[in-house]
């Protein structure tokens, strides 16, 4: 990982963002002061960075009660409140809550990304604009088998040669489509034509010769709503490796955001498990002391190794 | 119109949160800070208070160049690239600024504002609370017969007998609904039950009793592309008067919160005229000194008038 | 109840679509086919009908096949694919059938349902039209009094005689609110003016005075994913009694139209029951043999008691 | 462009899906289902087919009629209707229709087409499958090089010798990125493993090293409204060449299906000009005889060009 994911000029950007402090009216939040603005970097060259915020737990408290109005006096504390909605599933007091991320990401990572609908973004035009010579190559760590069991999971790390012989794959490949993306513009190292005999082909056409390695940036706006949406599905063992180590770096900008939500997430969300109507009755006959086999459970083979590892505490059931 | 539309708990609460100021690193707005919380009055009882907000002029100027990148330095002033992005929709940077509104309005009213889907919202709960005794009666002013030739328009304003007829149904109407909602809920002037005798009807089902009119209020947060889009429709002149009361205010706050956004919405949103290819064709026709008429226009009657109107600078094309 | 819902209009409307049948290749469903177009009855009023619908059970199924391409042909079951889709959330499968309703119902049923943003909405419009003189009355065994102990929910049925005094004020206020808003309107009963040296109030003014039992009438369409995510809140216990009438025909209409996907809806949402990390960790220590009890469980009161209802198959936990 | 973009298994499945008619209730259009499922070419190996589709012009006036009720007998004549409700931007009666399309084309080109975020989508999963050996490279007459005035837009075509040297490096770096994505994933001829001493990288890391010309597939379902909002912004002259060719296939589709619809789509979307209020006000000042010039016009230079662009007939004022 590099010493720092920005560029000098974003750096100096961000350092001066950092000394202009000015008065509010609004909530805020300190704790998420503390990072606003700095990169909080993820892979090789990515990273997120918390850019502006709307609202903070007490301002799910104060919507909630517009709803609940005169009503809910007795739920007087905070955290309960919190709770108590994340549980039954009320969204909309959540919804009142919005965070904009300024992210720097694999164009596979973001195609992931961007199936969440319910959210504002504004991603770099590769269109008007020159991308970076970046791209993503997996930590040796992280260069996992295609799983034999799972179409969609990874298997064991790849053996030393094999591993060495793919990330030289990725680097040269990346490497030769980035260089011939130059040629193909025609840009010369100080961004004017190289061949001045030669036009250059249309950015929007050169793109298309890039790697789905290579990093985009974009910065992506939501409610805190759908941000646990997110969050819960790309945190989730089974997301791929990649969006994953976004998803974790934002859950620690979440839990200094919204201390008591975060609680209420790992609680009600991240740790919860959902039991199909099946899966409930197999739980009420052995509370009542019956042994249950699969075979006598109604449930299929791989519903009940899941319902297994949920009772295990080893993994969530589906 | 009340003196304030505040109850003094409300009164209070906005006091005690106006003199909280903290320091923040985001961008903030003074203008906009100048009013935030208080309450700007709409109609008999409503009104519509900032409560948070997203975001400046430069977040918009911010997020675009995130987007164009090294592209866009020619572009360098802001007030021409704001123009330049509402004139060319667009949106993405526009929606990189949140706001957030407490507002009290007639049911009536919100149920055609609710039609805007892409916002969120927190409204009170009349299963879980008891709505207060409030409703809308219009101003005599605002008394309109139903025109003869638009049937969503409104025509002249009733003569003076049958708009006090009809104000003193509305109050009557209103009033007795109300009082037999309390009378069903068996409410008490302490709150409690008012004859020990009886279970009180739910809320839930009581509130079926209550007018249009009757005042509810909601938090609504969207973001600036839907609020312009929200306010271009709603501020219309074919819009219903009482949702153009809102309209109206809420672009005063736009003014003080987006300066530069304002003058391009005003200018190419408010104030822009979308003509059809065949309008276009006359236009073109005029021109080169041709005279057209509605008969040789292509267009029909009423396109005509429309089109009249627009060139006259007294109305919009459709 | 009434015998049909339909007016004489509406319900030669059905049968004159009813009679018309055409060849198409599109995928087409029997058993929905059946009850295309008719009234199922809501209440004492309203209805649901199917109006239109696009795919089936086995374009659930073909659209899961585009995602995983090749790599499924070992699941190739449609029942088991589409249980393994329900389990694992993968939505957008779903999202690909669609379904449009023709729903009558009072008005403060549509502004809880109308919550729902993700559908397409047309509503009957009393700015432009006049509503008719239908209203909600709730049957003497749905006169629930207010909960003691939940703010939200119903008690116990109203006792005799403040039930009948309760159906006398909502009949009468709803007559009396409708007659006036017919002589606002100046409404002869020829549909022409009344009293012709009366102008007639607005129509989007004259509708403030009707009362929330109404009846309206909308449009609803909305795609298979989002009308599960509807049925799942509004057929659940704590919905409030009125819209769970609608959604559970619309469950029956389900059933006729994705078998496949009703049954499993069935046994992953409508049956299934989400466990709190804490709840998740009671469970396993009983499982092991240890007696927990509310005060070593981790649990709230109201979650242990929900807990234990889940596992008595009494209700679902929070 | 190849003889058939589909594969013989496609193929071979439409023609069964083509030879099964069934006979159904709903409205069904005879010119969309002659070429229902059969592929339409776009670019060198992209295609489009409708999949499905509910409703027709006449449910837009249906819909129509609803929310105007008795009031609109008037406008009796559908064309009318639909003409009226384009020209006023009444959208929900056109959200009423949906259509589904199986696309398939190069990712680039997805990624800008995923920005219309009102849609659903079923991608192919590379994490799954693998992804196909077939990907985009121009025709001579579309290499076109930057455009030295506007960075988003293209220039004259390249000259013969770059424009060899262009298709060259964009033939040689897909198939080589694509041998290396299948050497990565060790797969031999047969499906199997090539090297049986190698475990092969997981096919989700594996995609990255493909080209963002690599062509994808999706089902991409929408409603009538949103979609004539994507082709307006993507059918328009600014819209990259690649998108535009997908845009003009569709609206084929569209005038087979809708042809009212079509026709007033033609003349209120894709053949109107917005006029801003100061341009507003320049025609004014022309129609009544006075001379303007850009210098006394208000406008800056550009803006006066595109009008004069606009009122010439030859493009689209912004």
């Amino acid at each position: 990982m590099s010493a720092s994911p920005l560029t000098p000029d974003q750096a100096a950007e961000v350092a001066q963002a950092r000394a202009h402090r000015t008065e509010t009216l609004r909530p805020t939040v300190p704790a998420l002061e503390e990072i606003l603005f700095q990169p909080l970097p993820v892979l090789d060259h990515g990273f997120v960075r918390v850019i502006d915020y709307m609202g903070d737990d007490s301002a799910i408290v104060q919507a909630a009660r517009v709803s609940y109005g005169r009503g809910t006096k007795r739920v007087s504390e905070d955290a309960g409140l919190i709770k108590y909605l994340m549980r039954h599933w009320h969204s909309t007091p959540f919804e009142m809550c919005e965070i904009k991320f300024h992210v720097k990401l694999p164009i596979f990572v973001a195609r992931q990304w961007i199936r969440h609908r319910t959210a504002n973004v504004n991603e770099y035009s590769a269109r008007y604009s020159i991308l970076d010579r970046e791209f993503y190559v997996p930590a040796p760590e992280h260069l996992a088998a295609q799983s034999a069991s799972n179409r969609q999971g990874r298997g064991a790390v790849l053996d030393g040669e094999e591993a060495v012989e793919v990330m030289r794959i990725l680097r040269d490949d990346a490497q030769r489509t980035y260089d011939n993306y130059e040629a193909m513009l025609n840009l010369g190292p100080d961004g004017g034509p190289k061949d001045p005999a030669r036009q250059g082909l249309a950015r929007e056409l050169a793109r298309m010769n890039l790697t789905l390695n290579t990093y985009t940036q974009w910065y992506w706006k939501t409610d805190l709503h759908n941000l646990m949406h997110f969050l819960r599905l790309r945190a989730d063992p089974h997301a791929q490796y990649e969006i994953r180590a976004y998803a974790e770096v934002m859950i620690d900008a979440l839990a200094r955001w919204v201390p008591l939500t975060h609680e209420a997430f790992k609680e009600y969300r991240l740790g919860a498990v959902t039991l199909s109507a099946t899966a409930m009755a197999v739980l009420r006959r052995r509370l009542a002391g019956e042994q249950v086999t699969q075979e006598t459970s109604g449930l299929s083979k791989r519903e009940w190794a899941e319902l297994e590892a949920a009772l295990a505490g080893s993994g969530g059931a589906g």
